[in-house]
C-alpha cells in the first residue's frame, strides 16, 4: 500500500480538463478501442464517458479521443497522439509528485499509530 | 483560479487518516469550538463529523481532537496541540506540494486551448 495517495486536477473554465478519473478513461479507450466498451470497463455510464471526453476535446487545443466510422469493427474510438501525449505527459506529473510529496511527508507519518486493528470499526 | 488543484491522502489500514476533508473539520472545529456546529458548518451530518474524528483519534499516536465536558459552555471540543501540529504540518505538505505540481505543469498547460465559452454545456 502507499503511504500517500495524491489526486491533481487540471481545471478549465468552469470545468476540470484532466484528472485521474480521465486519465484512466483514455487508458481504457486505448485499450479497448471504443468509448462503450471503456464506459463499461469502469462501471461508467456511456453518456457520463462521452461527456467526459467531450471536455477533454473542447478543452485542449487539439482533441484527445477520434471517432471511427465504419470499418470491419463498425466504429469504435482511439487517441490521439496529441491525445496519448497528453496521458503520458499527466502520469508522468503525477509520479514525480507522488516522490515529492513522499519526501515531504517522513515527519507526517511518524506521528500515526501502529495499524493494530484490522478495521477502526466506521 | 488555481491552475492545478492538488489532493493529498494519507492511508492507514482500511481508512484515510487524513486528507482535505478532515483538515477542514479540524479548522471548522477550531473556529466553532464544537463537533456539532463544526459539521453544521460544513453541511455534514453530525454522525459523519463523529466518524471522522473517531477515524483520526485512533490513527494517530495522540487524540486530534477531544471533547470537553461541562462548564459555562455546556461542552464542546477543541483540537489538542498535537491535532493543531497534524493540520498545520498537513497544510504545508500540500502548499508545498501545490508548488511542486505548478512547476511541474507548464508543458501541460500550455496544451489547452483558450476558454473561448464560459461553459463547456455538460
Amino acid at each position: 500500500m502507499r503511504s500517500v495517495i495524491i489526486k491533481i486536477q487540471i481545471p478549465y473554465g468552469q470545468h476540470v480538463a484532466f484528472g485521474p478519473g480521465k486519465a484512466d478513461l483514455l487508458d481504457a479507450i486505448r485499450r479497448h478501442g471504443s468509448i462503450s466498451a471503456a464506459a463499461k470497463s469502469m462501471d461508467m455510464s456511456y453518456k457520463r464517458a462521452w461527456e467526459l471526453v467531450y471536455v477533454m476535446n473542447s478543452s485542449f487545443k487539439q482533441p484527445v479521443v477520434v471517432t471511427l466510422v465504419g470499418g470491419s469493427h463498425g466504429g469504435g474510438a482511439t487517441l490521439t497522439e496529441f491525445g496519448s501525449q497528453v496521458l503520458s505527459m499527466y502520469r508522468e506529473i503525477v509520479a514525480k509528485s507522488e516522490q515529492f510529496v513522499a519526501s515531504e511527508t517522513d515527519a507526517f507519518l511518524s506521528m500515526l499509530g501502529p495499524i493494530i486493528k484490522s478495521d477502526l470499526s466506521t
